[in-house]
């Protein structure tokens, strides 16, 4: 999921048309630790999500929460929702500019300002989000993060993890890469010039207009989030055949950026607050992703008659082949980004043979 | 990992030969506010592990190192390693009896007190880490692990993830299920009891003991944790053959209890600081185990020429039919055990397609 503008527009389709999300951000109440007199400071998120976009939005509310909760209310942050204060895109430059003091975004929505940045969200075949964890804190991924967002005054934060994303909705089956040839696809990115490669005419559309695109044939196949979001689109109306996995986003990275000259002004105790709100919002999406995905996935095959179908291997063989080498041109267009890449690259080898013979035998174990 | 006991000897083999260990807990520095003049309080946590045991004492210095600084320093906590202030097997009935407010252990060592309390450790053929998660603070897990603790005026928390963990060292290859007549493994818990279906002979051995008792040919094998560890341990040495999964604990959970009576005295903020900072390091740690459990999988290939061993499929399948029957009699001995191990059993059916076509798919076809 990633697209310049598409959240916008997500979020006049949810709020208009599906009416799942209330309108208006839940407040946020300071509380009173009764014994603590010090000046309450007032912070600023802003989002470039629609307000309590399932998963996503909901996760930016909680790091408020949690933060105004662990601090006594002597530090609270108020959320805004994509266009209330400022757009979706404007995010890092509001956080860069000091009008808001943290963005909850999506890195790979920065690539205009350093290639680098779309590394820590999530590249075809990439890191899975356990990986992930462990490269940004636990290896040279945070590190390197910060190096990419300092020039910018920011301070990155990994601020959410949807886990591995799906491979999206198909208006035919795909037996075979020739299959990709001439196929009308909407994805984004990185993910998108690897289908070009294999054929395919890559589509940017935003999400709030994927479903009507699917639906007229306008487009042949797009891929959104996981059964959870999916499902929230209706995209099992407009297209029969569901694909598995995610190969384009593999465990994908949300950002809470805060803005460096607001944090170095805190005390030390609200700035270990901030960012371990954060770090926990960071890991506890996954679990609630994890969730609602295999309800959603049951809600599907049960309420709607979608039968999951997995690529087959030639076609996962020759994907993970073509998003190296355009991950590798990528990389090699500046020298930050080919260090990020290097970095995440040479982890995702070396780890590989581990998660294989850990959860993914296991994994395999219960299936048989 | 589990065994009664096991974990003082272990102390005592890793401090006296080894020499892995430094001889004493970190100090625990009280970080000033600057600003706040509220009384300082002062807790214990008291562990089941060796002083800064790998992975898992640093986990519990970790949490009460952030508790120190998401509080300003207005509530610290004095880490006490197995033997220190309690026996390793005494934590339980320390917290509950209030002579420490804290307890970081193992969920499995309180099976005296009740049966159901093994089930949020982890059982063959049960939950991942990820899953584990979801099912602890998204679905029924923690309401029930609190109702099966509630008894004991003690709150339950996850406090930590090791991860799947391996499957062990064998002096032979498994390649039937018939390999398991008459092999005597230190498997402690329900596993043993699986493997005792098969024909095995489980041995309880404290980790102190695994070594000598492998190269000594008193075992045919045996189980410790994970690469990290069991490299620690040497036991490349006394055995050649090492197996994944390990498929007796996919994703095995720390507890860190906490006396419930101290809790609620705390104010608000001091209450969600200790139960922020515990949820922080229950996701951390799954982070750390997977950077250090890789890096030291090379390092046993590498310097050890160790390489692993997958069981055959016919294996992993009658492991899983003989577990899902062991836990399934385990469970029917009390209406609690019952009730939670009905609820877990769902949801690791329920989400077994979805780990399997999201995470499960990307690992495989990384691997392609």
């Amino acid at each position: 999921m990633s697209s310049r503008r598409q959240f916008i527009s997500a979020a006049a389709a949810l709020v208009g048309s599906a009416g799942l999300l209330a309108g208006c951000n839940k407040k946020e109440e300071a509380i009173s630790s009764g014994s603590n007199s010090q000046e309450k400071i007032h912070w600023k998120l802003v989002t470039s999500w629609p307000a309590n976009f399932p998963g996503l939005g909901t996760s930016a509310n909680r790091i408020a929460e949690l933060i105004t909760q662990l601090s006594g209310g002597r530090l609270t942050v108020k959320v805004f929702a994509a266009g209330e204060l400022v757009g979706a895109l404007e995010v890092f430059d509001a956080v860069s500019a000091g009008i808001a003091q943290m963005g909850h975004s999506g890195a790979y929505y920065w690539k205009g300002k350093s290639r680098a940045a779309q590394f820590f969200s999530s590249v075809p075949f990439g890191l899975t989000a356990q990986e992930m964890n462990a490269w940004l804190y636990y290896g040279d991924g945070m590190a390197l993060w910060e190096e990419v967002y300092k020039p910018f005054g920011l301070i990155p934060n990994a601020g959410g993890n949807s886990g591995t994303q799906m491979g999206g909705w198909f208006n035919k089956e795909i037996n075979s890469v020739a299959d990709f040839k001439g196929l009308k696809m909407r994805m984004p990115g990185l993910g998108g010039e690897v289908i070009q490669r294999l054929g395919a005419i890559p589509v940017n559309l935003p999400g709030g207009e994927i479903f009507s695109a699917l639906q007229s044939g306008a487009i042949d196949a797009t891929e959104w989030v996981g059964p959870y979001n999916d499902l929230a689109f209706g995209l099992y109306k407009a297209a029969k055949n569901y694909y598995a996995p995610g190969w384009h986003e593999p465990g994908t990275v949300m950002e809470c950026m805060i803005n460096e000259k607001a944090f170095n002004a805190l005390p030390a105790d609200l700035q270990a607050i901030v960012k371990g709100a954060i770090r926990m919002v960071n890991h506890d999406m996954l679990a609630e992703f994890t969730m609602r995905n295999q309800k959603a996935l049951h809600d599907l095959a049960k309420q709607h008659g979608v039968k999951v179908k997995l690529f087959p291997e030639e076609v996962m063989r020759e994907l993970k082949r073509v998003s190296d080498a355009v991950l590798d041109e990528e990389a090699a267009k500046d020298p930050l980004t080919a260090k990020v890449w290097a970095s995440q690259k040479a982890f995702r080898d070396a780890v590989t043979p581990w998660t294989d013979m850990a959860e993914g035998a296991i994994i395999r174990a219960r299936s048989l």
